[in-house]
């Protein structure tokens, strides 16, 4: 198991609107005064825990080992839903109990999974809406730090089965760029000549600069995915189409 | 007074469009190159004191004692107002003299006040728009690093008195939810059965959990406030109401 | 040349909308786990190599000597375009060979500029479509943390020639608070008495507070350049204008 580096992320969907994300980087402080505390996301869509899960899993491999990863999209919060923290990938992982951390556990074969004692750990439940102040941000400020390894977190869940992630083909989300990122592998792009998609074949290319200015293309993108996109032009709104959308390689 | 820890907080209504909170960024780092700069929001809405004053202060007790928060909204940039510099709740502030450090300041009876005297400092006014970057950040840089002592910034201020907080009931912000966080003390629903908003009766409830997606409840806001949301869509939308709109709490 | 000061900033139209710029924090660590990243801004608009230019140059002077600012905004990623790094007033530019860096570079005239050796370095284009993560951030962690000297970033550009900046009078951008700032250096309001603008003749002053809210000034930037705003108010909504409006000064 990795020991701590003192590296703290947060992702979330609390946008940037309010001062949640601000108050959760304090929270951290408050109990590691010398972690480093960076943003993964926080635009996460409002209550959407499974694009935050593939966000979160976006950060495999992308921090030192060792970093902290906190999330947080709680559309149970409050609830009986319990807290949650894992060891894989050579990183901590610590959230809510509702699948927003499954497909990081999933991708380790020897992930460790607890369920977090919160009481134990001295965190105290000051609101029923903000667990990611009370609880997520100083359990990984806490374990960012060091003072404790990580099976006192609290009591390991040897039974805890991932959710299945669906990985039926159709369109994950339209990034910043309206390039529409797909569930397919970037693999079956191999010998494939177009991919269908809103009743249209678009060609695949290897990058953006292959086309025209404001031609549909179909590629390999940076998540190793099918992605849909237009060259320096929004394809979701060439296409109309977004999260939801199916789609199919062509070979 | 608390030392200064290192850490250095920034708010502003400078949004995310422009390097203007990239560059505070950078100016406090001149001043003390190993200050460790967070941000605490930027999306008050643009020159809106008030809202500003509340985020401010919601980060009272959520970060470690000797912060320096440093906090810039101010319509009148550029004009004779003052700079202000305050010790309140164990962290310091920093801010133009517009009331929007007031809500700290009033929050601990111990609050030390002083005018920032610029020219002592060596603080050079560049421009007469962006004093976030000319006196705000550098001089959040320069108390984070503990160069001079509080007394040092400039004249206490004994006769500062904040401005009175506006108390009415009514809704302060629409949140990044669409929830609408009011004015009125959370302790008011304790026995309350509903809260009435835009001409609707709001029952009353302990989190969004407790009633069905769509469905709009009252509960008590993390801000300790009451708070009018619906579970996993936005009040704001639902009741079509935003800042300002009038409620109340019935027994 | 300014030894690296571990302080690396950020610039991309990436957005807040997903884990891009997340993830280029991260693969600055994994090069230099002490590195402090940083944003400098991304909301670049999309593609828009100009404004990004401005925005990073805007950063001359705002950071400690010795700071890497990474910089991605590059339509023409995974094209046969290159990979440059340069030493400029005192700091470390590192971002696309397409004009990205060029008002940086043209702002020294000691500027030291290399073609970035991706291979010698060690770099692997996992991505066609995201070197920033594979490219750019790496490269920023390793000169931040000093483990080799500039020259090792690659071969020296003697014949760099920066593109040349269009200086035509027009407005540059719209701000976040619907400011319009212009090409024009700031200087030439110094006998002026109007800027016409969208065929109004709007008068100059010093600052925004010496308008009534809601009026239309003239006034010179925190950019050093001519600005047209309203106090409290959006010029470019009032005014109907936005990018490339011209713009003419009045003696």
């Amino acid at each position: 198991m990795r020991s701590p580096n003192g590296i703290v992320t947060l992702l979330s969907d609390f946008g940037a609107a309010d001062p949640y994300v601000g108050i959760m980087r304090g929270m951290v402080l408050r109990q590691n005064p010398k972690a480093r505390v960076f943003d993964l996301c926080h635009e996460v869509p409002a209550h959407d825990v499974e694009t935050g899960a593939f966000f979160l899993a976006s950060a495999i491999g992308r921090f030192p080992p060792g970093t902290v990863h906190v999330a947080v999209v709680d559309p149970g919060v409050g609830s009986a839903r319990g807290f949650v923290a894992a060891h894989a990938a050579e990183c901590y992982w610590v959230g809510p109990d509702n699948g927003l951390l499954d497909r990081v556990i999933d991708e380790d074969a020897n992930s460790s999974v607890r369920s977090v004692d919160v009481d134990r750990l001295g965190l105290r439940l000051h609101s029923r809406t903000f667990h990611g102040r009370d609880v997520f941000a100083p359990l990984g400020g806490m374990l960012s730090g060091g003072r404790f390894g990580f099976p006192a977190v609290g009591t390991r869940l040897d039974d805890y089965v991932p959710s299945t992630v669906d990985d039926s083909p159709r369109v994950l989300f339209a990034d910043h760029f309206g390039n529409l990122i797909s569930s397919i592998p970037g693999s079956e792009l191999e010998n494939a000549s177009a991919v269908e998609i809103a009743g249209r074949r678009i060609p695949v290319h290897g990058t953006y600069a292959d086309v025209e200015p404001g031609e549909l293309l179909a590629l390999v993108s940076s998540y190793d995915l099918v992605e849909v996109a237009a060259r320096e032009a929004r394809a979701s709104d060439l296409l109309g189409v977004g999260r939801g959308a199916t789609l199919e390689v062509l070979s």
